[in-house]
């Protein structure tokens, strides 16, 4: 088993492991002068360098300042077809009800995405993973929800599975747009038909959906995900995007991993939050695309909620190919302070997938760590336009 | 001379030569499959690739999108020290106020900026300009104004002129904070000895002031601008950033190439702006990083001005190292069109430093030209978080 013990970080800053809640987001371990010792893709001792342990291979940092790998828990990084025609109807001012009309809208995505194949959709997504990566970001999860029907579903979630073997990733299969007809029939179909096969092919790790007035009610919703848990997948959920119709609460009483959006979420939304062991995941990216209000980020940690951040990599309302600037975006649109803005793209992003095994620099945890271009941490919330990622390490290996 | 002949780009992409107000700005011509014929750094020819002249060399732009280079008309990218503790403690809440009082804010940029060498300005300041340039940047305008004296001022220029055998720059020289006892002295010394100074050296094309409530007054601003004049510089304004005290409408009445920030401009500065040949230069770096409001970049087109945007890199109000970022940013906070956005970055932006010769691709202009990873120049405005910019020719050379 080869030992690495990486040394010359001017400094390491870290959260604690596990999922951290209301003020413990800020509270970060920050370690001048430290080292990290590394094995079998796992972080084996972390501490000051002269303390560390003697390895048999050393490799220095340069000096740079070294965080956790970013985790983005949010993206739906499969798609075909493009969004510009519609990007620039909208900033004219055309309503979203003539764009639909015209033939954009999530629906040209779904036809687009729709009619390409498996390798095509492997094709396309791969420049968008390597560009969130580049940012930071050492696991990353992909959302499926473009699929038409059924057979395109699977063919997203199979892309996934091959781009598996390139990223870090996190397959999720999404129920995302209700048919124009035959709803009842669909959600049964999804809950007898689509779920036990993905769950049986192993091709999702999640069940997510968008539960709002536009796509799915609150009793369908139950319904997909009591389906969901039983067949072993974890849950997720899409809502309080546009209106707060209940999902919130639905999530959080089925015991979700995470809620995401949240835009529109009140009180009462917050306050299940923060009684839960749901993660509250934002997505600013949205924010700055669509001039929308943004996510109460603050008021969710002032209540003691758990906090994510990810970028919602989508064509149509997030075309952030970024997740170290989802981070810096949770500062200025969410107020997140940078110490909270840290954990909740690492250790609280993790948790949001299930993942307790990283996000912190501690012992035991896997070896995904970014050096940074600077010798302050803080760089990462503050530069805006370049990415202040220089190398970024995946279980102990440089991406 | 030697003659290439630029060919397969998807489309080539310009607003037209010069300065364009209002609804002209979304004035685009469109050219598919075009060709573009370049000779001692200049545009000869424009067109459909099927009725290019024949040159000497052809270089195949591998089916890219093409647009003019940017501009990018107000940075101060000299800089010294950082303003991390700052960020960190305003987005806790801490108000400017204690932030100066604990030794942070503006002048704690002009004391590390004031220790440190030129050749150290120049080294810090090289990797900034890199950013820029690589985001798209062809043409950058680089401010003085951290000096806490003049031998500080003319340092930050000296070290410009360095730069300037690197990369394209426009030097100015900003008269930027007002002494804390002796303004009337100050003042006059600027007019009398710096700007005299500074325009003999040949260190600076224009001369820029704050004018501001907490910075300088109309009258003070009057005196300096015409000094500038005298000297046979370009007048620049910071205006009504914060309060619209009358600077935009001196400026406008001394023919000034720009007014900048534009945050607090109401009707009667509009107006002032629509009703001259003064560039307004928007800056949506600043609104996004430090929350305050928008400048009204829709109702400056709508009213006919003439809008250009900028970075503002600083490293108090706008760590914005991405020319591309602030044109996308544009579009955004402050709702122009994708059209108008890259209107504003190039031959507007071009405008406001009074170079008449770049920003179009039309014959004539200097080549300056950006090949995008795209077929289709609207992703260079919608793309958030990544470069859409693939390479960037300065002169006909690839930079």
């Amino acid at each position: 088993m080869s030992e690495v013990l990486f040394t010359n970080m001017a400094q390491l800053v870290t959260p604690g492991a596990g999922l951290q809640r209301g003020a413990a987001m800020r509270e970060l371990t920050v370690i001048p002068d430290a080292a990290l010792l590394v094995s079998g893709g796992v972080i084996r001792w972390v501490g000051e360098r002269a303390q560390a342990p003697s390895a048999a291979r050393e490799h220095d940092l340069g000096g740079a300042a070294v965080v956790p790998g970013l985790v983005d828990p949010h993206t739906h990084a499969v798609w075909a077809g493009d969004r510009l025609a519609d990007f620039e109807a909208r900033v004219q001012g055309v309503p979203y009800e003539d764009i639909l009309a015209r033939g954009g809208g999530i629906r040209s995505s779904m036809r687009a995405t729709g009619a390409v194949s498996v390798e095509e959709l492997v094709r396309l997504a791969r420049p968008r993973l390597q560009a969130l990566q580049a940012s930071g970001a050492t696991t990353i999860e992909v959302k499926s929800g473009y699929g038409l029907d059924f057979a395109a579903e699977r063919r997203m979630l199979e892309a996934i599975r091959i781009l598996q073997a390139e990223f870090p990733l996190v397959p999720t299969l999404l129920i995302h747009v209700p048919p124009t007809e035959g709803r009842a029939e669909y959600v049964q179909a999804v809950c007898e038909d689509l779920i036990p096969e993905v769950a049986q092919a192993g091709l999702a790790a999640a069940v997510d959906v968008f539960c709002e007035k536009e796509a799915f009610t609150v009793e369908e919703t139950r319904a997909i995900l009591q389906a969901a848990r039983a067949y072993g997948l974890q849950l997720k959920l899409h809502a309080d995007q546009f209106h707060a119709i209940g999902g919130t609460e639905l999530a959080c009483g089925l015991g979700a991993l995470s809620v995401d959006h949240l835009e529109a979420s009140g009180p009462a939304q917050i306050a299940a939050l923060a009684g839960s062991e749901t993660v509250a995941t934002i997505l600013p990216g949205v924010t700055l695309h669509l001039g929308l209000p943004a996510a109460p980020g603050r008021a969710l940690i002032d209540a003691g909620a758990a906090v994510a951040v990810g970028t919602d990599l989508n064509p149509g309302s997030s075309p952030v190919f970024s997740t170290g600037l989802a981070l810096a975006l949770a500062v200025r649109l969410c107020r997140l302070t940078p110490a909270e803005a840290l954990t909740a793209a690492t250790v609280n992003a993790a948790a949001a997938l299930g993942l307790p095994d990283r996000g912190a620099l501690a012992v035991g945890q896997r070896a995904d760590f970014l050096a940074l271009h600077s010798r302050d941490w803080r760089d990462l919330p503050y530069t805006l336009g370049t990415s202040p990622v220089r190398d970024v390490w995946v279980g102990g290996v440089c991406a």
